[in-house]
């Protein structure tokens, strides 16, 4: 048999033609197939609509030989994919009675009762194999077309996770061609856009020359740059020490700066050193209102280093819940360094853990003055040895501002740790 | 001349095609088009092929009678679309020497010289229609074909947006049919997807058999499902009307399940339920380690009803920060709903609010027993009146946890305040 090298992925659902929903979905299934070497050639994004769906999965069987249809496999009239695909491979349909009884024991589990049209998600198209799923209802659906693969998830990010794990552990590494795409990201703090690029343009260059030629892209968001790189080779083997090498001349290149190359977020590196080093934390927010903490115990297992957070939204409870003395606030402003200082020893003062941490600012849209504009946030750090803080002028709406300051307060934990 | 009614929208460009980068430009391209009535009824991204894209051109004409381009008009070998589109309608290409002209003044304004390669931005093909580019070298083109039109424009958001705008007031304008496309989006808490499902669906038959109809798609995902409705009619008003009344009316058939039809998130609503009231309010938080009370001060304004947050993720936190009983959560357990109570009470007695909610948990992966298994959540709200609480078992990795748990949070405070 072919082995499968081209992917077209098609996502369905009405919602995604609107003006507010993206098909995020995709970008996961392309990051898994370029892991077995597979290249998506096309995606699609195609409403509730039979006739449409129907054109469009012929399409894809055209030009691709695996499709990836994402959606329409809820109980739902709505829900059309598996009779869709169904028709055009002129299978019938049948109840499979044993994913009838999972879904009724999923609803009973929860003391709910398995309302009728749910039946409708354990229809299967003749010859199509069961995927299960261990995140909901609806199973996912493999079918076999000539030389061709038609894979059908339910559109839930978690449930389709979860199937294609499975599938690219399973059934698609087996049907793939040996070879490997590998990307490697790496993530970076505290310098622009294009201070990163000037760093790395030179590494690029060398890197896009060599055996296995690795790509570079470039990609910035507002408290975030991300340096993604990629190789294709014989083995994932070779891919992987290709993007590797590159991976650790940029970290090099932007030495501090660079806070992960493994995928990790700043909040599990923060976690980690905390780890390593036998240090429990502390949180004093304003105007992250709760996110930085938030962020923290995000990370699974930060219980063992998280104390306690607190939010003091008002100034009254800056002075009552961490100490902060208002004749300070009087004299600085709440926004302001010595404030944000005072706020990260007295949450380490109180909690009496090893680290505090202090974020004021003035996320917006109202509470700007003219010397202290929105965006304006201070971060402070504190730490047995030492206690550092700086000031910082976001732009950016006020959740982009909020997740700045939390990127920043994190940051600062970080490098005094690494100190 | 037939007015356009359905659009398909082609992405172009390889990095489109990689786990990193979404095509967002269609998201405006879809609101600009609902707004003179013109659906989208299929969105493709498609690489730097000009094979893959001439397909896709030729199936775009096939199914549609407008196809929106846009990307691939750079100046570079990768640069596909404007030649495909030329190719597939059998059109000649020629330099427009204004263009030319005006590309290398913008290079000259720069003091630069214009790159040779920049020539190909003024390829034309015969019989378009050069659509103006005030901010890029690249400027759009309008292309008819018999009934059906063809417009191209450049990938970058600004200059997409630009010649987009005057196109909408202009050319397309004049092709549209009149009719308006308006949505509506009804957010449901406290009630499953098939639950929602059932009790709306006699409404969506009687409403999509109205002299204005109206089609309705259900979204679920953990903690939040919603409806959404939309309407075409021959005015914007008349649209509006009709998903007016058949938010209304879904909102009745589902009661204080609805809580939303205007876009608002739970926290806004809460908020503004608040504000109406007059109220303040302080958070204690366990398990969901911050993000109820980030998610309240999300809402610009937030400042005059959230007072503060305690994040007591340590036991003894909850304890020291809270006042809660070191013997009830022996007696209890710290994830319970008489510990959930005592947050709430002690967190607004500490604060001296009216409004304390509570929320104690466990998100998992780890700290789950056989009796309380991960996502076994208690949540509660102390009010002047009354307190109340509730014990939830959720499903879904740690951040979802968590956010179904502040989800019920926020839904138990709406739930009290509008009693």
């Amino acid at each position: 048999m072919k082995p499968l090298r081209r992917a077209a992925i098609l996502a369905v659902g009405s919602e995604l033609l609107t003006p507010s929903r993206l098909d995020t979905n995709s970008l996961h299934i392309t990051e898994q197939l370029n892991l077995l070497g597979i290249d998506v050639v096309f995606k699609s994004v195609i409403g509730d609509d039979r006739e449409e769906l129907a054109r469009a999965i012929r399409g894809a069987l055209d030009r691709a030989d695996l499709v990836v249809c994402s959606g329409g496999l809820g109980p739902t009239d709505d829900d059309v994919t598996r009779d869709v695909v169904a028709a055009v491979l002129g299978r019938p349909l049948a109840e499979d009675e044993r994913i009838t009884a999972r879904i009724r024991a999923r609803f009973e589990a929860r003391g709910l009762r398995m309302p009728d049209i749910n039946r409708r998600q354990a229809m299967v198209p003749a010859g199509a194999v069961v995927l299960h799923n261990p995140n909901g209802t609806a199973p996912g659906l493999w079918l076999e077309e000539g030389d061709r693969v038609i894979v059908l998830l339910p559109g839930p990010p978690r449930e389709l996770k979860g199937i294609l794990a499975a599938l690219v552990e399973g059934e698609l590494r087996a049907r793939a061609s040996g070879l490997a795409i590998v990307r490697r990201t790496v993530r970076v703090a505290g310098r622009t856009e294009s201070h990163t690029e000037e760093a790395v343009r030179p590494l690029y260059n060398e890197r896009a020359q060599a055996a296995v030629p690795v790509t570079a892209t470039i990609l910035a968001s507002l408290g975030q740059i991300e340096l993604h790189l990629s190789a294709r080779a014989a083995s994932r083997e070779q891919a992987e020490a290709a993007v590797d090498l590159a991976s650790r001349q940029v970290e090099e290149a932007l030495g501090l700066d660079a806070f992960s190359r493994d995928g990790r977020t700043l909040e599990e590196v923060v976690g980690a050193l905390l780890v390593e080093r036998g240090l429990r934390i502390a949180v004093a927010e304003s105007c992250t209102g709760g996110l930085l903490t938030s962020r923290l115990t995000d990370v699974a297992g930060s219980s063992r280093y998280v104390d306690c957070g607190v939010v003091a939204y008002a100034n009254e409870e800056k002075t009552a819940l961490l100490g902060v003395p208002a004749a300070l606030i009087e004299a600085h402003g709440a926004v302001s360094e010595p404030v944000a200082v005072a706020m990260a020893e007295g949450v380490r003062a109180r909690a009496g853990t090893d680290v505090g941490v202090g974020v004021t600012g003035i996320a917006g849209p109202g509470g700007g003055t003219p010397l202290k504009p929105v965006g304006t946030v201070a971060v402070a750090a504190a730490m047995p040895q030492q206690t550092r803080s700086r000031l910082f002028r976001f732009v950016g709406d006020r959740q982009l501002v909020k997740f700045q300051a939390s990127q920043a307060a994190l940051d600062l934990v970080r490098r005094m740790l690494l100190q």
